[in-house]
């Protein structure tokens, strides 16, 4: 492997040099993503391991140069796109080069006939959504990272939107992609509404975490801004009867684009003035034709009342359109010596109540929990999700990491006992690494397959999703 | 390579004798799929090519004892679900093991809260749907072949059904699965709603064709039987203007369970009271709570009637829903000298103008075409199908194969030309293969490079959908 030294430089008669970047500040701002671990230990004293540098291509050709290098010389590569992931899939190994995709943001073509947007994998998911808006049309995709988390990372987390439930998720939504695979071959896909011609090759980018390549070009479809907006919110006796309600909702055949419901805890900390004590609240928007909006909506309401649900008007889902991408950053807990996170799961209608209780449960049996509660997010005819956020403070400052295993792997574990997926939209990472083999079960190795044949050599992403070929890296 | 003899007895040693078939009824019927081609040739006095034998598990033991020791024989493989297959996906080739699925055919469970019928792959789909109607539910899944397809070969093919716009392809209703990988290890994947937990093994097998190990059990999302159905047929002055009603209502966000478009040619020969000379005819059917049935078939009426469309009752939709899984075979057409088939393709909305004309204008200059035509069956917010039919008679009957290859050549090369798909829902099997690369331009070695990542040995269904990896058979 060459030394960093002899990477930089090589890297310099590749790219503009100035495009090459290891100051200190760049390698900080890229060599990790925003898993609350990685901020915690940044915000620590002890040695971080480095990468040898940054690179930020401006072209597919750029990147390609870079991945065929990076072959030759066996250097580990790791793609960054905005570095909103809360898992950390970012997590660059000492001696590694990051590809940092955040000059890559055109918004190449709007085709308004076949409803196709085709865009740089660095723009972000914000910026993305205005250009659409202007010309008049809304991809349906909203994240709650959307101003934080780039057009590109969404396909390689299998991101999910706040809007989902009649938009979908990411899968449905890439049309085509452009990527350059690990030995610097360009692979693009033509924009084709639905084809019979072998497996669907999206599906090999798709939640691949940069373990297959990199993305240099995605198409999604896209949508003319809805005519009409129906809102409203209704409280439930409990979680129980909420979960009861939004499934009744969704076997009638309604597809509301949100359909949120939170428990006590988070409806009576969000929505106090609406949730009486101990009520969940479920958030309904439909979109769409003015006919359709208005029928769904009633739909919704009529239905919910048959699960004890009380429509109690709108204002509770206007004021989550105000708020709802507004997160504190992890720095404010844990410098008052907390860590909080959140962890997205899903199981089938039959599952999800001991899914829900079970994964709570698991979460207060430790030692140091400070509160812990969730919300359904994103639902589909067979199941739903639940969004859990946990607060936790050990005795001692130096504890942070420990009691943060100590949760996570209480939820891990009461999520597979329930028999839900240990990872609804955020991904693996490296935060749910260890688990990912029991998630799959004997199909665990039909991934390190696809991975070995893509990347026969390892170097791209090691550590993130799934071990590290070599072993020998983070 | 061992003899048929030695197969056969090795198998005998493995499966009851009597599941292990070489009598010449048995051969013929489960060797070759429907493709016009191979039934052409049957009716012929040359020489054929016959498997070693046809198998007949019972259970997921069983296929896997047989691809066990197929790979440690090497022995080529063909899984045979209903043999309904149009393109050649199943002609075995001498020496080589049919696994015949049909005695594989238990429903074996319906989970009624979260909504999923899991199944084993040999049933055949509309005794499928009447197990599920008599429970209250419907998969949602009606491709034409129904009553003769099975229902793990939906996925090898990537099948999809009449009522797709709103319950989806066959990709979106497969949860989970249970799979013989090719050296006999078995693959089960758990039901969960969504997950981001890497690539999506599903797509693995999802339209591999066989290629990629044989489906023992696949579980389905399914629907209570929707309370309300609405119907309604569109006239339009040409294809056309068919084309941009069809796609205004998409654009507006309805998405009724069936939108099938056909042109002038279809619609005077199957709806000649409703359709007038040269009009074409949309069929629009809604499904789902009477509130919504309502709004989305007005809704569909009010858009047609901007792109020039004339609402013209029911009548058309209940005649198709009559007639529309009764199609004369193959072999009636053959005899008479003709040879018949369908290719359906698909573009986006910005294309398939082009499409449909430059297809039809493509088979209409091969001589001996008697007639062509198309129907648009499933749409998307991005673009629809075409589902041409073509007849021809050459001017001596040996020259069926060259004439029908002529055919074919011109709707592959037109459809490329034109920027569409070259298959929309039947596979690639043997027709498409030698245009496959064109379809998938610089992804298409990612095709290859999974076939044999999952099949290093080649013995999964060799020549289908890829170049036999040997060369050396059909």
């Amino acid at each position: 492997m060459p030394t960093p030294d002899r990477i930089r430089a090589e890297l310099r008669s590749l790219l503009e040099p100035a495009r090459v970047l290891d100051d200190p500040a760049s390698l900080a701002r890229a060599r990790r993503d925003t898993w609350v671990v990685s901020v915690w230990r940044s915000l620590q004293d002890g040695p971080i391991p480095n990468p040898a540098c940054v690179v930020r291509p401006t072209s597919t050709a750029e990147v390609s140069a870079v991945l065929a290098w990076a072959s030759r010389e066996r250097v580990a590569i790791v793609p960054f796109g905005a570095g909103s992931g809360v898992c950390g899939a970012v997590l660059a190994p000492e001696h590694s080069v990051v590809v940092d995709l955040g000059l890559m943001r055109a918004l190449k073509h709007i085709d308004e006939v076949a409803l196709l947007a085709t865009v740089e994998p660095g723009l972000l998911g914000s910026e993305f959504e205005d250009l659409l808006n202007k010309a008049g049309y809304s991809m349906g995709h909203f994240p709650q990272s959307i101003a934080l988390s780039s057009v590109g990372g969404w396909v390689a987390t299998r991101a999910a939107g706040q809007y989902s439930t009649k938009y979908g998720n990411i899968e449905d939504m890439l049309v085509a992609f452009e990527a350059v695979l690990p030995n610097g071959e360009v692979v693009r896909t033509r924009a084709v509404p639905r084809a019979a011609a072998g497996q669907d090759i999206r599906h090999l980018f798709l939640g691949a975490e940069g373990t297959t390549g990199i993305l240099t070009e995605v198409t999604y479809e896209i949508h003319p801004l809805a005519p009409s907006t129906e809102k409203v919110a209704i409280a439930f006796p409990s979680m129980h009867d909420g979960l009861e309600g939004l499934r009744a909702i969704m076997r009638a055949g309604w597809r509301p684009a949100v359909l949120r419901l939170y428990d006590e805890i988070e409806a009576g900390r969000s929505f106090a003035g609406a949730a009486k004590d101990g009520e969940s609240l479920l958030l309904v928007l439909t979109e769409g034709p003015p006919e359709l909006t208005k029928v769904e909506i009633d739909g919704a309401v009529r239905i919910a009342a048959g699960a004890h649900g009380r429509a109690v008007g709108p204002e509770p889902v206007d004021s989550w359109l105000h708020h709802r991408n507004k997160v504190p950053g992890f720095e404010y807990f844990l410098n008052q010596g907390m860590v909080v996170d959140t962890i997205e799961v899903a199981a089938t209608w039959d599952r999800i109540d001991a899914l829900y209780s079970g994964v709570l449960a698991g979460m207060r049996s430790v030692p140091g929990l400070i509160v812990a509660s969730g919300h359904s997010s994103h639902s589909y005819g067979t199941g739903t999700n639940i969004y859990f956020t946990f607060a936790g403070r050990p005795e001692q400052p130096n504890g942070i990491e420990d009691l943060y295993f100590r949760i996570w792997n209480a939820a891990m574990e009461a999520t597979l006992a329930a028999g839900g997926t240990i990872s609804h939209h955020h991904g693996i990472g490296r935060v749910r690494r260890e688990w990912l083999e029991k998630e799959l079960g004997s199909a665990y190795p039909l991934l390190t397959t696809v991975r070995h044949a893509l990347d026969p050599l390892g170097i791209m992403n090691p550590g993130a999703l799934l071990p590290d070929p070599q072993g020998s890296r983070a």
